[in-house]
């Protein structure tokens, strides 16, 4: 079982918590037990397993990364001046695969899914979402 | 397939080699081929396949880390002073997939599974284990 | 279903792209949906989904790696001078997970497969494709 969601971005750089999307996906398929990946369709954006009890830790991971991956430097900026999105994003990479347990999302009280967005704002990130079931 | 192991952490940044655990259950389920995934329950924690000669590069991980993520000046550090151990997981991730080849979990000579402990020591860390066969 | 390739790599450190190879072993299973996983058997490589419009982007993932992860200075060097290759290997992680929609890799525009390797060069990285359908 597969969906796909568009997530609009509003940032340059920020995290997007998508768990809720994921969750309701989840609960409408009415498979039980198995694996979710999680997979986003660009070069520029990834997808994160983080807290959000408040928005420090994803203001920490744009600070951090912006920190160690700096803008304007990159060899692919004589491109299309995004070469600091595309590293970003080749490092957190565009997918994570949460275990369903009993119809509901392993996660951890603390563990959210966040969209992150290294090159916007876009109209409509496309995000797979895909079950398969553990029979 | 899916099982839970606890693992008990003693040190505040450590890597606990896990593959025997998971050798284990991979055994116990008499599937053959297919997905292992990995997954560990807790946002200061995570999953890295990496080499165990011997202590040399489990060290090489914590002091890398601490030296690309500082601990104490993050902004999460005002709720609960654990900011570093947020973005150490986020960046690593919760989760790694082995391919289960003949029954035998599909790692290198020097590839072992590894649980990332951030913000220890923890009574008892929940992995996740989940096969998914490939018939 | 599960098949291996055997990629040669020329360098030290170096992005390989393998998305045609993926390709033709999923087009080749005749399996429509599902997860594809791809997985490096190797403690000193790795696989990372990132564009290929030219070869800016995998040169600056190199430098940018060399940069935050110097050779020469990890204790695993005493071993066998290898302590870069291990610690950028555990950060990327050897595996990537991609969407398999209607018989295609669901790859975007410009999300491209790549090995990377980290200690080589290699006679051959071996590689194995397995996909999980998702009936």
């Amino acid at each position: 079982m597969r969906q796909e969601i568009q997530i609009k971005t509003d940032k340059h750089n920020g995290l997007y918590d998508i768990t809720t999307h994921i969750e309701s996906i989840t609960k409408s398929s009415n498979i039980k037990n198995g694996i979710v990946t999680v997979y986003v369709h660009g070069a520029t954006a990834a997808i994160m397993i983080q807290e959000n009890w408040d928005e420090s830790v994803q203001t920490d991971v744009i600070n951090l990364l912006k920190k160690i991956i700096p803008e304007g430097i990159w060899l692919h900026d004589a491109q299309d001046n995004n070469g600091d999105a595309h590293l970003k994003a080749g490092i957190i990479g565009p997918s994570e695969n949460i275990p369903l347990i009993n119809g509901n999302l392993g996660l951890s009280t603390w563990q959210n899914i966040f969209l992150c967005e290294f090159d916007g704002p876009r109209q409509g990130r496309k995000v797979s979402v895909t079950i398969i079931e553990d029979k």
